[in-house]
C-alpha cells in the first residue's frame, strides 16, 4: 500500500468524515493538510510509531498513544481524541513532552446510552438467537423477561450511566446504582439506590458497566463477581473489553445456559474470538457511538480543535486535570 | 402419535402450563378433565376438526375457529382464547350456536410493547446484522441512528399502543398516531400528533402496527403503502402477519438495502419463507407475548374462565358486543 504522509494532521481513528463531509471540509477550508487513516482501521502501535513522525496534531481513535510513541512523535504538539475514553493515552507523558491533549465527552454518550437499552431488551427476549433459529429452520416461542420487573444495576453513573437511567423510566424499573461518588440529588431525582459494587452483582438481573477503563477498574468483572451474580444475570458492556475477564466470562456462559452478555468491546478489536461461538451472547463492533448524529459531532468537535491549534486559539475541551491526576495516582498504586 | 381425548377441555395453545404449573394446578384442583396440546405447536384446522368433536371448552391459541370447524363441535359451549387477536374466530357463527367466548386482552400487551421499543433500537443500528457478521468473520463499524431523533408513527392506539407511546417518553421522539377514534386527552398527556395513515407512511422513520386484524386492516401495507415510505424507513409488525403483503414486502426489503423491518408475525407460523433469506428484516418467532409474567397471566385467565364455566359462575371477560358488531360489519363490506 503507498501511504500518503503529507499535511500536518494525521487522522488515525476511523471512520473520518464519511458519514457527512463536514470535517473534511472544515479541515480543507482552513487550508490544514491531513492524512486520512490508510488503514480504515484501528492503527496498532507499530503502524502508528512508523507514521507519527512528521505530524503535528493527530485526530486520534482508541489505538494505544504509550510513552514508547510518544519517543517518535517528534513534531506533535496536539492530540485531539475523538470520543471519551482517555486509557489509550499517555496523558502525563504527553504533558512532559508538551503535548496537548483534547477530547469529546459528551458527544457519543446518547448513542452508547441507546444502544444499553437495546441490548437489554434483545437479552431479556433472546431476539438475536431467535432470529438465527428462524434462519436455520427452527421455530421456537421463547419465553422471555419484562424490562419493567427487572432490577437494573448500573455501575458508573456518569454522563453515559445517567442517559442510561433516564431512558429506564419509561420502564420503572428497579434501578440500583454505583459510583466512586454518590449523587444524592440525582438519585432522588432519577429514583434509582446507590448501593456498594457486591450488593449490584447480587441483586441485578441486569447489570451495565459505565466506568471508565482505570488501573481501579480493569479486570473488575472475574471469576469471583461472575460467580455473585444470578444463575440468569444478564451482562452488559459498551465500556471498554479490558473491563472484564473475557476467559472467565467464556467459561461462565458455557456453564450457565441461562447468563447472557451483551458486548461491544473487547479486549482486541476487531473481535473473532471465543464468545462469538457462544449462544447466550450477542456482540457488536464497537458501534456504541456510532450513529450519525453522535459520530459526526465527535469528529467536528476534534476537527474544530485542531483548528483552534493551527489559529492559535484556547482549546474547547482540554483534556481536565482530574484525569492527569487519576493516571499519576494509578501508576503508583 | 398416541392422542389422549379424555376431559371436558382442549387446549390447543402452546405453551401452557409450562413457564408456571398454576394454569394445570388450578384446572386439576378443581377436578377438571383436559387434553393437553398434543402437537406442541399452533393446530391446522384440520386438526382441530378432527379432535374437536368431544369437548365443551377450548382453552384456544390463534389457530383458526372457523363456522366449519363449529359445525364439528357438538358440544362446544366455551371458547376462552389465551390472547388478545379475535382474528382467529368465528364471533357471530359461535354466537348462534350459543357458544361463548371470552380472551385476555390486557394481559399480552406490556410484553409487546417491550418487544417492540427492543426491535425498534436494533433495527437503529442493525444489532442483529452485524452479530451475525462478527460470527462470520467480519467486523464492520456500522453507522446507526438514534431513536430520540426519529419520527415514529403508530398505527393503533389500543391497550398496546399506548404503552409503546409510554416507552417512548425515555427518548421524546415525534411521535405520529393514527387510530379509528382520536383521544385528545391521551394526545395531550402523550404529546403524540394525530395524523392520517399516509402522513404517517410519509413521514415516520419508524412505523410500527398495533391494529387488530380486520377486514379493514388486511393488507393494509401492501405495494402502494412501501412505495410512500421513506428509502429507509423501518417497519415493526408485531400484530399480526396479515396486516402486511408478505410478497411486496419482500421486494421493497430486496429492492432498498437501507429499508428494513422486524416481524413477529407472519401469514402462516412457522414462518421459513423468502423474508427469512434476507438480512434487512430481523424475525422472531410470534414471541410478542411470551414472558413469563404476561404469558402466565394470559393461561391463567383462560383457565379461570373455564373454571367459571364449570361452576356457573358468569365469565370475567367475555368479548365485548363491539367485536360482535364488528365482525358483522366486515362481513356485510
Amino acid at each position: 500500500m503507498s501511504i500518503s504522509t503529507t499535511g500536518r494532521v494525521l487522522v488515525t481513528t476511523h471512520p473520518f468524515g464519511e458519514i457527512d463531509r463536514d470535517p473534511i471540509t472544515l479541515l480543507e477550508t482552513e487550508g490544514i493538510p491531513f492524512t486520512p487513516n490508510p488503514f480504515r482501521r484501528r492503527f496498532t502501535e507499530e503502524e502508528l510509531a512508523a507514521m507519527i513522525g512528521p505530524y503535528e496534531a493527530l485526530i486520534a481513535g482508541t489505538e494505544p498513544i504509550t510513552e514508547a510513541i510518544l519517543n517518535k512523535a517528534e513534531n506533535l504538539r496536539l492530540i485531539a481524541r475523538v470520543g471519551i475514553g482517555l486509557d489509550s493515552v499517555a496523558l502525563n507523558a504527553a504533558r512532559r513532552r508538551g503535548i496537548a491533549v483534547t477530547y469529546t465527552p459528551s458527544a457519543p454518550s446518547p448513542a452508547v446510552a441507546e444502544l444499553t437499552i437495546g441490548q437489554m431488551l434483545a437479552l431479556l427476549r433472546k431476539t438475536v438467537a431467535v432470529d438465527h433459529e428462524i434462519r436455520d429452520g427452527a421455530w421456537h416461542r421463547r419465553i422471555g423477561r419484562r424490562l419493567a420487573l427487572m432490577t437494573v444495576g448500573i455501575i458508573g453513573v456518569g454522563r453515559i450511566g445517567r442517559l442510561v437511567i433516564g431512558h429506564l423510566k419509561g420502564w420503572s424499573p428497579r434501578v440500583l446504582a454505583n459510583d466512586l461518588k454518590r449523587d444524592p440529588d440525582f438519585s432522588k431525582q432519577s429514583g434509582c439506590v446507590w448501593t456498594d459494587v457486591d450488593t449490584i452483582y447480587r441483586e441485578a438481573d441486569i447489570i451495565s458497566l459505565h466506568v471508565p477503563l482505570t488501573t481501579r477498574t480493569r479486570g473488575m468483572i472475574g471469576e469471583r463477581e461472575l460467580a455473585m451474580m444470578k444463575p440468569d444475570a444478564i451482562l452488559i458492556n459498551t465500556a471498554r473489553g479490558e473491563l472484564i475477564d473475557e476467559a472467565a466470562l467464556a467459561k461462565t456462559l458455557r456453564k450457565r445456559p441461562a447468563f447472557s452478555a451483551a458486548l461491544d468491546v473487547f479486549h482486541e478489536e476487531p473481535y473473532f474470538g471465543e464468545l462469538a461461538t457462544l449462544n447466550n451472547c450477542v456482540l457488536s463492533s464497537h458501534i456504541g457511538s456510532t450513529t450519525r448524529d453522535c459520530r459526526l459531532r465527535m469528529e467536528l468537535e476534534a476537527a474544530q480543535e485542531v483548528v483552534r491549534y493551527f489559529r492559535k486559539e484556547p482549546f474547547a475541551i482540554p483534556v481536565p486535570e482530574e484525569e492527569y491526576l487519576n493516571e499519576s495516582a494509578e501508576n503508583s498504586l
